[in-house]
């Protein structure tokens, strides 16, 4: 090509010249406010937009105005794309264990290896084939340049395969014809259309394969919409394929090199220009340059794409393949069947990290595992109330709770669909609020706490989580709770005491002036002069105090009210702000938990605080709450 | 609210019932080879799409028509939503590493904390207004719920700031405002203008502090975005901003529920229906619960966003928050200055790491382990003919190579500009052809070798990684290439002794028959008449010969010719096919590397062989190279 060769480099160079980040003046004034932000020393004149790189408009573009339908055709290139993208590509055990896994989630397509490039793969097709591993409604397809000898090489690889696909490919970019095939783009299309006449000559030599053709113009982001569509509709003018025998155009973002609207016109525009579209799937395959493969796609679905090849959790070279786990479950988000069982997202973790030994992120969508978790105090507690809401609107609807309809704040998606369980959901941290903490009371102890013991507790949690400057895990709760609020000698809530003698945090252990011994009260009819007798142990008002057990009674319009008035007799003053109860567990032998909201003291002197009382008799255990009120009084 | 608490939840199950995946037979025909898929089990009927939630169209839409010009306004929020989400928040040590390399970087707005919801956050906050911390043109933002006692309390922390954003909150969604909040629109509406109120009485009384307002509708995209422009602008009545001191409004995909042209949509619509538009910053926060956060952020900014709040990598609550670093050199590669220093992504990712005590995955756009790694062959050859394309271009043009043009396949951004080297670009494995082996002997060994011996060479290797399964990394190839082309005796490639000498595989080190001692030679004016004497040790044709030192001579016109004379009185045929050398380095002491494709042996019985050779001689390294490839021919 001579003095051309310059060509791609000096009409870059002469477009960077006039990038922006120069253009500020033309542009309309910046909105911020405080101090501007300055230039940095990043070289971005080196760099060519796209749109100067690749000029194509499409202002015929409908995609915009739609919305997703339906799954698309769904082609797994893990054991091709992915593996090859490997710092120790599969061994044959791994490379089965992750077919069997993809033919088990239900892909009908599966891309199985390079066999003119790779003796491994060549061997692991012919296991398929030979074990008779494939299932009748899964289809393979193997990979090869558009070159002679591989596809040659690439046929007698199929030999007694039932079905399969053959997905020729060459790079018909601007740049890589250019510094790589040093072909002007006639050049290129006949190395397309060579390909594609030597394998319909090979198809004499096959026998029974039922053989299909993908060809993919690769690096279709960095090639002219326009001219691709020639190549491929100069192979379709070879391959001729029918409705009934389609050909699969595979336009790959082999680099993300622009926005997802970009790639989003120009598969509109391909959807319209290539010849024949009834006897053609379309087909993208995008990476994740840019961090956007996922919206790329979906915004191509939109455009009129028929297919997409990915990787599970987003596997490929460099930064990857489009992960088809977030496209499948981003439908069913939408109330699309993915068509696709993704049922149980940490066993399909599993398989991949230990198939690729890549880990994956712990923030990765749907799989990664702080995916379902709320740190946030708000968040947490509108997770509460949504979950709440939930249940007793499908109560209310007569609907079972696991199919009705999914509307939790924060959550967009039920765990438990996708093998996840509510467990992980609420974690505690310096930085959260009270929310987390009443959820994990709530759903792991049975202590559904009213609002202002909830701000109340809270203070204790926060200045546990910022001493400690750790997350606060619900072990770390329970314990501060008991020690807090429940007489520590008690063994009246069995988890108590388990958790007492893990050792934690010896310094807490606290408990208080009064303990209750017996209870005996006799009431008449309407409760109005209820009498109690109450057996309390007194340790007295100071520490070095002698504890003393004390008879002492009253009488009132109920059972508290004469507590209270007994208590009096001690010298202590309370009367009752605030009061709830609730069963925390079903049936008659279910233990009741009372929360009493006291003023303790007289006149100026007077506390409101809150006590926790557990016992199988509710009375019972509304006078141990009172008591544990009194006793975190005097602490 | 009664009765009416069931709607959201009825109107979903409702629109549920109509859900995709139901409507194949009303859908075009799918366009698939082979056998369809089949429906899965997942239950999305118990999911409904976001256009049925959020009803919402926007055919006025501009945005899919334009280009990104020029780096937003960026605010860090990596020190508040991002620490909250973590295991273990930062401790104050970690908390101002992160600060001060966020300043570095030239972050101008960074969200410091929650500072009535946290003590350890209020803390950090004092401290860094206490010991002046904070640049002059760096502005710190603070959050708050708009709740009363909250606002006060963050009002408290501020004293004696120069300049802050006060940041309040609360949630606008359909969702939460029936679960979570149990008000009407007008209720909820109301939370926000009474904190504008407050906050505006509170001004009084914080001195010289130069305050400004941002209010975030939270969850933003489960709210109709009409009611969600109608909260803003009635806080923007409350506060009055002016285009001196606007108002920050922003709009957070608390949850990411759509694709984001829907989220570009619904910017678009915001920006043109927010009231005195010129008063306000038009900001997005966005989660990426489905993976599109870049794409939508980008095509918010396409759609009329000023500012994006995001952080480093991506931390924040379940998926993260939008990745700073991602949508920066993004935008570099577009040749638009990020306005921020990303010239060191692996320090950015190491404090990142330490500062959240979480990993980023290993394929995280720009700064994960395999960003530029290419393991495919074919990738390797594009690249490294890209970027010798790229040196011939730069000297073409008189450039400076670093400064020039950056146009390489499969490589979107030059490593170099972001902290990277070109080390790990090319490694190789069992799925590599022979372009990653070439570019590591040419860029690590000094040999360039011919096509032809790569694809000779090609075929060792591959042998190796089929056997090992494993990377074959540069020592590898380095080892198996001496092994094959190399006297393993001889010292005169330094590295070589080195890499011999750390063990390898032992059953390597393979020599051969013949080994050049010495060489004399003599010609006339024009080498036509070239005589050779040679003195070689010859181990014999068999592996128990006794080596002897013979002395041979041969006449030619040329060193070559009269060589392959003199090797023909030891019974051995050889002819030159091709020929090529080249220094190694530069200088007169520069070592010649020489490759010969020779054919050997007579009639039916020949090979075709390469042979390589180096020496300080560019004659005697040819030789060498002869001996290499007879050597070869008789293992």
């Amino acid at each position: 090509m001579g003095q051309d060769q310059s060509s791609v480099f000096d009409l870059a160079a002469q477009a960077a010249k006039s990038n922006g980040g120069n253009n500020d003046l033309l542009l309309p004034p910046r909105r911020f406010i405080g101090a501007p932000q300055k230039p940095s020393a990043m070289p971005y004149t080196k760099y060519v937009a796209y749109n100067k790189q690749i000029p194509f408009d499409y202002p015929e573009r409908t995609w915009p105005g739609k919305t997703l339908q339906r799954a698309p055709r769904w082609a797994s290139v893990d054991l091709r794309d992915g593996n090859q993208a490997l710092v120790n590509p599969m061994d044959p055990e791994r490379k089965l264990r992750f077919w069997n896994m993809l033919v088990s989630m239900g892909f009908k397509e599966i891309e199985v290896g390079f066999p003119s490039a790779s003796e491994t793969d060549y061997d692991f097709i012919r296991m398929l084939i030979e074990r008779e591993l494939i299932p009748e409604d899964v289809t393979i397809i193997v990979l090869t340049q558009a070159r002679e000898h591989l596809i040659r090489k690439t046929y007698e690889c199929l030999r007694g395969a039932r079905r399969a696909v053959v997905h020729f490919y060459n790079s018909v970019s601007v740049l890589q014809r250019e510094v790589v095939f040093r072909k002007d783009k006639a050049g290129i299309k006949r190395l397309a259309t060579d390909a594609a006449t030597l394998c319909k000559e090979l198809e004499a030599e096959v026998g029974d394969t039922e053989l299909y053709y993908e060809y993919s113009p690769e690096s279709f982001t960095g090639t002219e919409p326009e001219y691709a569509a020639e190549v491929c509709n100069a192979v379709t003018d070879v391959i001729k394929p029918t409705p009934e025998h389609k050909i699969i155009f595979n336009l790959p973002a082999t680099v993300e090199m622009t926005t997802p609207n970009v790639f989003a016109d120009e598969m509109e525009y391909m959807s319209n220009h290539l010849q024949d579209r009834d006897c053609v799937v379309l087909s993208v395959h995008p990476h994740n340059d840019e961090g956007m493969a996922v919206a790329a796609t979906e915004l191509a679905l939109l455009a009129g794409v028929d297919r997409v090849e990915g990787c599970l959790l987003g596997n490929g070279e460099r930064t990857g393949n489009v992960d088809l786990v977030t496209l499948g479950l981003n439908l069913l988000t939408q109330g699309i069947d993915p068509q696709i069982d993704y049922s149980n997202v940490p066993e399909i973790r599993k398989t991949v990290e230990y198939c690729n030994q890549i880990k994956i992120s712990e923030r990765h969508p749907y799989a990664g595992n702080f995916v379902f978790t709320a740190f946030s105090g708000s968040h947490q507690d509108a997770i509460k109330k949504g979950l709440d809401a939930r249940e007793m609107a499908a109560q209310r609807a007569g609907a079972e709770l696991d199919s009705f309809v999914w509307l939790v704040p924060y959550l967009p998606i039920d765990p438990k669909d996708i093998g996840g369980t509510y467990e992980a959901i609420i974690r505690v941290n310096s930085q959260s609020g009270k929310g987390g903490m009443a959820y994990l009371l709530k759903t792991n102890h049975n202590f559904d706490l009213p609002k202002r013991l909830q701000v109340e507790f809270d203070k204790v949690v926060q200045a546990y989580a910022d001493r400690t400057k750790k997350e606060v895990k619900d072990a770390d709760i329970w314990h501060l709770f008991k020690d807090e609020y429940l007489p520590v000698e008690d063994g009246g809530v069995t988890a108590a005491a388990e958790v007492m003698g893990d050792g934690g945090d010896a310094t807490l252990k606290q408990w208080g002036r009064l303990k209750l011994l017996k209870v005996t009260s006799s009431s008449g009819e309407d409760g109005s002069d209820t009498v109690i007798k109450v057996r309390i142990l007194d340790r007295g008002a100071t520490p070095d105090a002698t504890p003393v057990e004390r008879e002492i009674s009253g009488l009132g319009n109920g059972p508290l009210a004469a507590f209270l008035n007994a208590i009096r007799t001690l010298g202590i003053t309370v009367s009752i702000m605030d009061y709830a109860e609730h069963a925390m567990t079903a049936g008659s032998e279910a233990l009741a938990a009372s929360y009493v909201e006291c003023q303790i003291g007289e006149e100026a002197d007077t506390k409101i605080i809150w006590g926790v009382g557990v016992d199988s008799s509710i009375t019972t255990s509304s006078l141990k709450a009172i008591i544990s009120a009194i006793n975190r009084s005097q602490r």
